[in-house]
């Protein structure tokens, strides 16, 4: 076969060893705190019926759908999100009562790849299926709340917001139903283009000046959390969805009180718009300070989107936290854990006449539990010992003629860079105490 | 917009906690064990150019890879299986001294879906790339018998054989190399077609009937381990190839003879020739006796196909386990663990007026790293009890305005049927107690 450049799609990334290790430990931590607070984990397909995931996100979001025809002609899609599969599935399994689930998974975009945007990344999903109360929502926020610190973060903001106080918002400068999810995908571009560049966006989609002029003036106005709840009753005092917002905002903020949770990380603000469409009631996004790279959690409560799938509306509300931004910020702040390798131990190889011992050992350890490796060339001890090194291999088992003769096995710590010689019947027992004393 | 269908498409499927939580576990043994033994997790991406993988696993192979053209026109493909993505890896990468790693992960196949038979499914591959002796196949056989020991499986063997021999008999017989690759794969359906089955193929494949004779004849002798090498050595004597086969088969065994296996559950089988076109020296897989479901794992030494991608060869070998028949049996044996929930404690709601207590409560349960959900429906306290029973919760945590006005917690033990009143101070304490205690 003639050979062809080797390479991987754009937007796709391979993981060796040194940084999926590193990867790993940070889905781990989030995988035990979801665990923490009673969300199981459960897998959907990578593949959906294209049909499930269309005109669930928005135009924009539909665009990006990575969806193709299969051999067998059927339109399929890689899914794009792990929440509408989610949705889908409570539609096909209905759930009894309560039910929460978190999902760590790849997910698929048809975008053209650049820094930090790939086609496939991870998201790590957490939802709450079939509690109407803001108490569902007050545990999502918690959860990303002791996620985040767990993690190492120490500055960060939960904005929360609520759609029905937005759509009252909208009602109150004039706006019909039908314009509501356009003036949300605006508004929700504040932070990148400025109040002045929501004004122009805004009239260039023809909402009209006077429009423009009441609902931004309200919004940006910047509310910070509490205070600013009394004085938006005043103004929507006459929009019943929009007072059921403040309330549900009051309700969350009243549940976040009584929990571990220090309450400087949350912040109401009424400009948080959140883009996708499928939102009914509280939205929520995580955002750092430094360095500057948008949001790295998101969500919000979303009671009709099950409905869609099952004709009967189930309420449920979650939260996504983008696992590589998590992972750049890590990076760059460096709080990722210094770990290059699992390996414990490598036992050497000193010749082929001698490698049934070096097997023998080998074996011992592993069966102690131990995470132990066996060197397989034919090299000299310094390539052996250069390998451990390279690889960060704490403990190096040496066995030479001499060791053998005299019933003994050679040990190197190669973090103290020392080498002792300990009793063959020993030397698991020995490996042990070394490695428990970090 | 209108409600169609809810469906998944066939051979994918959804995998709900309480059949995920068994799931994980199996994986947690496999991935704990593939450590022990020194690999190290890598990923690679779901989707690979098309031209990666095709003509990589035989016609047949090439003919299941789940390809089509994407959105930007570029023919690409969901991984087949997990080996050629690691020998394009190690193309791109190149990998100094010896690079052990595991990847557990799903593949897609453009199959007709049956029983057992899926388009997306989960395969657990461990390798080694980089060391050409005989030391690595053993390390690769020895991996398999403690995962599926530790896995709890008893009856099982694990079928040796090797390629150069029957390369060897092959010549023997008279068949040019062009013919082989057909010839194994006729061969690979002895179990199934049985001897007269497969002279009868051979034959309808165009091979003259003496070479059937010459070369069926010798295989299905149905060699058995060690004593037979010696009767195939005098029969090929004159075939250097089927010398180096058997010889690397003794390697092989005399490495295993050193480690802590029981040498029954090992079986040389010069029957055993196995489908994919890439292996070039030792080939292995395991049979379980029942059910009769054919391979759980099978593997081989594939030292050409990196030199495909990257122009040099790089010596390499592995096995896959596939999970999927694995868990099957594991199901029909009855060997998976008993578990449906992770979480260990419900907090329940007694009314509105009291929920921030549960909070405080669940709160604090969380904080001292206990699983505890939070109930979030206003119900009676039957359904919330119903709700922990189903699930398999073990504790209940009960605070009703009794249990305020005297300082104290219900806390029910749902394993035992008991019930008892805590001070609230000591929540915390006793239900650890009671976790520790099962």
């Amino acid at each position: 076969m003639a050979r062809r450049t080797v390479q991987i799609l754009k937007g796709t990334r391979d993981f060796l060893p040194s940084q999926f290790i590193r990867r790993r430990r940070i889905i781990e931590v989030i995988q035990q705190t979801f665990e923490q607070f009673g969300f199981e984990p459960m897998e959907t397909p990578a593949i959906e019926y294209a049909e499930t995931l269309e005109e669930k996100y928005g135009e924009e979001g539909d665009r990006l759908i990575y969806k193709f025809t299969d051999q067998g002609g059927r339109r399929v899609a890689l899914r794009y999100d792990l929440t509408v599969p989610l949705a889908r599935a409570v539609a096909m399994y209905p759930v009894e009562r309560i039910f929460r689930r978190y999902q760590i998974s790849p997910v698929w975009r048809a975008d053209r790849p650049q820094k930090g945007r790939f086609r496939e990344f991870w998201q790590c999903d957490a939802d709450i299926v079939g509690s109407k109360e803001m108490w569902a929502d007050a545990e999502v926020i918690a959860l990303t709340y002791v996620t985040l610190k767990k993690l190492g973060f120490e500055e960060f903001t939960i904005r929360i917001n609520n759609r029905k106080l937005l759509n009252g918002i909208a009602i109150y400068g004039g706006i019909d139903e039908e314009h509501m999810a356009s003036f949300f995908r605006v508004i929700d571009k504040a932070e990148k283009i400025g109040w002045d560049g929501v004004r122009k966006e805004l009239k260039d989609r023809s909402f009209p000046e006077s429009v423009v002029e009441k609902t931004v003036g309200i919004i940006s106005q910047e509310a910070k959390r509490d205070g600013n709840l009394e004085k938006l009753r005043v103004i929507l005092k006459d929009i019943p969805v929009a007072l059921e917002g403040t309330m549900e905002l009051e309700e969350i903020n009243n549940c976040l009180k009584n929990m571990d949770i220090d309450l400087e990380h949350i912040s109401f603000d009424v400009s948080l718009a959140r883009g996708l469409d499928y939102y009914t009631g509280p939205i929520f996004e995580t955002v750092i300070k430094k360095p500057q790279i948008g949001s790295i959690s998101g969500g919000g409560r979303f009671d009709n989107l099950i409905g869609i799938f099952s004709g009967k509306d189930i309420p449920a509300t979650g939260t996504s936290l983008g696992l590589e931004r998590i992972i750049t910020i890590m990076e760059e702040l460096d709080m990722l854990p210094e770990i290059s390798t699992l390996s414990e131990v490598l036992v050497t190889v000193f010749d082929r006449s001698l490698v049934k011992i070096s097997f023998q050992i080998v074996s011992e350890l592993r069966s102690a539990g131990i995470k132990a490796e066996i060197y397989l060339k034919e090299e000299r001890l310094k390539k052996q010992l250069n390998y451990a090194n390279s690889k960060g291999i704490p403990l190096v088992v040496i066995i030479g003629p001499d060791e053998v003769e005299r019933g003994e096995i050679g040990l190197r710590d190669m973090r103290r860079k020392t080498q002792m010689n300990v009793p063959r019947k020993d030397i698991t027992q020995k490996i042990k105490e070394l490695l428990a004393d970090k």
